[in-house]
């Protein structure tokens, strides 16, 4: 680097008053606005955390230490970072703000590290789980636009654990996929599967994530749900999942996912929905009906969200490729 | 984990506007109240940096990423983690605030990843750098209180690269410390000793965070300077560095340490000098007084910038152990 083309705007004798406003300084030859904006949050925020907590020394330390081991642990099938994400209530925060929901659509939760790009595609009606020890369980849904039309050829990924509250992926011998399926909507938007009642599960805690949590008092587990993930082009992407009413951790999931609206109660399988779907009555069933939201009403909605929470802050912004940047025509 | 042991404050329902205080309600049972206010104060602003940028499900990931990576590269001899808090002016911060400074005591600045352990105790006038391409310089400095005292036997660590701007631990084939030293001052609070002209050099840059600063269209270089740390009880352990007068970073270090106060001339070797010390005249000389802040005077200007600071905040808060806690009594 010939020091000559150095275009940094001067700066030194750096303080804890000043140090923020000459890091933003040094950072503000970056060419993205985007990433300038973020970048001048990120700086602002991580030293008013310094400086509301007074934060020592060895603090800081322990966090850097805790962090590295966080990326550590990380392997191809472990994302530690993303578990401290959703731990911290990160995770549902920022997908509650990039796909945010009109009111009667359905809403989003957080993805979890469990999806696989492997799983089967199967007609309905097909099972998606093959736990002999998993309690059989109908699931019979609909999918509707946010006014009311059926949406066919929506491409629908659906997982859970077996019965001891384990994914696939969680067994070092997995040879197929197992607990997860592809499904297509049909014409009349409709889908349905066999599967096994979902159980309460906990997060992976034998890291650095783990023993926060227990430093926290807090517990690991996941109340019993089933994940739900929606494509189809000109559709919002929705990432959701089902969550049994009454489960223990309802009120206390590690990772913040539960909202009301997708909290469902397991009915029984009565005589008409038996011979329907071929199975006995009396089984355990689920039925839900999912909205989605097209990509032009999210993206207006993001927009109109984005505006209303950068007014609160006094900051006049711009939308630019559907995020805000500083406006500073 | 049994359910029926879950004391957690009951939640759900999660939305952007209410998963922080969601958040710091499930980790109150946390026994710590010191961690319990680090983690309040933490979470807030991880939420509010979400909710200012408008964080995208992408931006999220690609974070997340960058994290990962900054520990995946982490070594025994390499901590990339610090490497990020210097270059966004955290660690500089964090200093600033665990060790405040009087009017007229030296200030402090970044460690920076170079200090070792097993440098060599030498007397004074002895050689610390053996590098025979280094300009010789002559560095005599003293040792004070803020009352004007000598302070005698104070551990004296003193570090600064090769003239090719390396650390010696940054040699594979590194035998012996080189360029390091530990020294005690003498009664009179005087120590000296025998090195070379500090040069420029760039802080490793072949990681994420070198990654990072050139997107940012930032130089990972740090202006020339020598590194001393001073030990001794009742003293608050002071890490500091002087900084060359004119360098070409001076005013766009990477990692920002330089201050007004800790930026030398170097000057000639006197005939006096020459003779008192066994130099040839004219070889470049460093002097510098150095006043240490006993340990009793830190605490109580710490606890003063403590309670200043959150006064700010409006809140009420006790010093616990050096460090504030909410009062909430």
């Amino acid at each position: 680097m010939d020091p000559s083309l150095v275009k940094i705007p001067p700066m030194k004798d750096l303080t804890a008053d000043n140090i923020t406003e000459n890091v933003i300084t040094i950072n503000s030859l970056c060419e993205d606005p985007r990433m300038k904006y973020v970048l001048e949050r990120l700086v602002t925020h991580l030293h008013d955390f310094a400086r509301e907590t007074r934060l020592s020394s060895d603090e800081w330390m322990t966090g850097l230490r805790f962090l590295t081991e966080v990326g550590q642990i990380c392997t191809d099938v472990r994302q530690e970072f993303i578990l401290l994400s959703d731990v911290l209530g990160l995770s549902l925060l920022v997908d509650s703000i990039d796909h945010p929901k009109p009111p009667g659509s359905t809403e989003g939760t957080v993805l979890g590290p469990f999806h696989t790009h492997d799983a089967e595609e199967m007609p309905s009606g097909d099972s998606m789980s093959h736990d002999p020890k998993g309690e059989p369980l109908l699931v019979v849904c609909s999918l509707r636009d946010t006014e009311g039309r059926p949406i066919e050829g929506v491409k629908i990924d659906i997982w859970e654990t077996d019965s001891s509250g384990h994914y696939d992926v969680q067994y070092a011998g997995r040879e197929e996929p197992d607990g997860r399926c592809v499904m297509r909507s049909d014409k009349d938007g409709l889908f349905w599967f066999k599967a096994i009642t979902p159980v309460p599960y906990p997060i992976p805690h034998d890291g650095p994530v783990g023993r926060l949590l227990k430093k926290l008092h807090r517990h690991p587990y996941r109340p019993s749900h089933m994940h739900f993930m929606f494509e189809k082009e000109g559709y919002d992407h929705l990432i959701t999942a089902l969550y049994l009413r009454n489960d223990p951790y309802e009120t206390s999931d590690a990772v913040f996912g539960v909202k009301d609206s997708l909290t469902v109660d397991i009915g029984k399988v009565g005589p008409e929905f038996a011979k329907k779907y071929g199975v006995p009555e009396g089984q355990a069933l689920l039925t839900y009906d999912f909205i989605l939201v097209s990509d032009a009403e999210t993206s207006e909605l993001r927009a109109h969200n984005s505006k209303v929470a950068l007014d609160k802050l006094g900051r006049k912004v711009k939308i630019v490729n559907g995020l805000p940047i500083p406006d500073l025509d």
